[in-house]
């Protein structure tokens, strides 16, 4: 990767990951789905299931559609769960520009309604993005967690 | 907004909000609020309360001269409420450049002088920012928090 | 400092930055050792001693082997205290470029092998950077902890 293309890589990462965090934080969750391709992947594996090479997973969409169908059926369940997300996202890493792979640190906060607010998921985005229609769209997002215990059935995406 | 522009921006902005939650750590709150203009507005407004368009403030300072008199008030109340800051403030978005709008969500641990360190409050800051003297200053700075239950009297900012 | 080279240095201590604490998470610490030069400083400090001006340290290594050793007797003795790490690195300041000074605020979790996380450590990096084979490297590190409390013979790099 050349020194002086990086930032432009970079700020083009940075941009589709605080638009990923902040639309999920807005509960706009059918336009977090767009930030997908069409057989773009999206999974939530715990970080113990990794590092011991066991293909569990928590979650696991391998298709925008399968992403789409699991917001429309939060949609339904979510009045049982209501909270408000915070996505803290830290620094990001990009380890190759072709095909662009990189990853990021999470810390999630929930709040609850009532104003509540805990320490919900700790862990790390594992990305492989692609141009799509002009900008950057996810081919493949692994969510690798270090806080175990997900509700699965309800959980919104981390 | 160009793409070239973009980088320099945003890193103005991040300069800016860098400088915003050091000085709060700092406890240096006098300079915090020269980041604020002459008719500078602070204000902190519980989430619920902006999704339900209710007009309430935890706290509302529509001048610089009001962020500066409740920073001397604290100064005198502070000697109950001794606490250190640590402000995580995550990827930034500008929304426009003019006026130069944009937000970022934030996470705010606090730690008693004992050393016991808890998540305070989590949210987003929506600013507004103008040229002021060669630099980036709040024109306007909406504190919109998920975690209820502030002590309004005794806050320090978030 | 040049407004024109400031974002190139930023960057630079950017990826810095976020190898630090990516090789920390990853609890690959031995390449976390190679991000300081020979004689570099390693020290971490609770805020209460900074702002009294005490020389004590919760840990202080001085040179590079110092730091190694560190590591190795970690090694030993990590059997009995295994946890996962996840840094949250926020916005970072410089301060100058020549010597090349600065400092970022630190969130750290911890996660036990079951899946329970906690906010372990709140604080701030105060760093200064040399030029070591082309690349950036630290040749002090202060880490000044908000968070009291850290059993330091145990205890991993924050």
């Amino acid at each position: 990767m050349s020194a002086v293309e990086m930032p432009g890589v970079l700020m083009r990462v940075y941009n589709l990951l605080e638009t990923y965090g902040r639309l999920i934080d807005e509960d706009n969750l059918e336009a977090w789905v767009d930030l997908f391709v069409e057989d773009g992947h999206y999974e939530i594996v715990s970080r113990e299931n990794v590092e011991q090479n066991l293909p569990l997973s928590l979650i696991l969409c391998d298709s925008k559609n399968m992403i789409r169908d699991r917001v429309m059926s939060l949609r339904e369940a979510n009045i049982y769960n209501l909270h408000r997300d915070c996505h803290l996202i830290g620094l990001i890493r990009i380890e190759s520009e072709m095909p662009l792979v990189g990853s990021a640190p999470y810390s999630l906060f929930q709040s609850t309604i009532e104003g509540d607010s805990r320490l919900f998921s700790v862990g790390r985005y594992n990305f492989e993005l692609v141009e799509h229609e002009g900008r950057l769209a996810f081919r493949k997002l692994t969510v690798v967690v270090d806080t175990g215990a997900i509700p699965t059935l309800l959980a919104t995406p981390i």
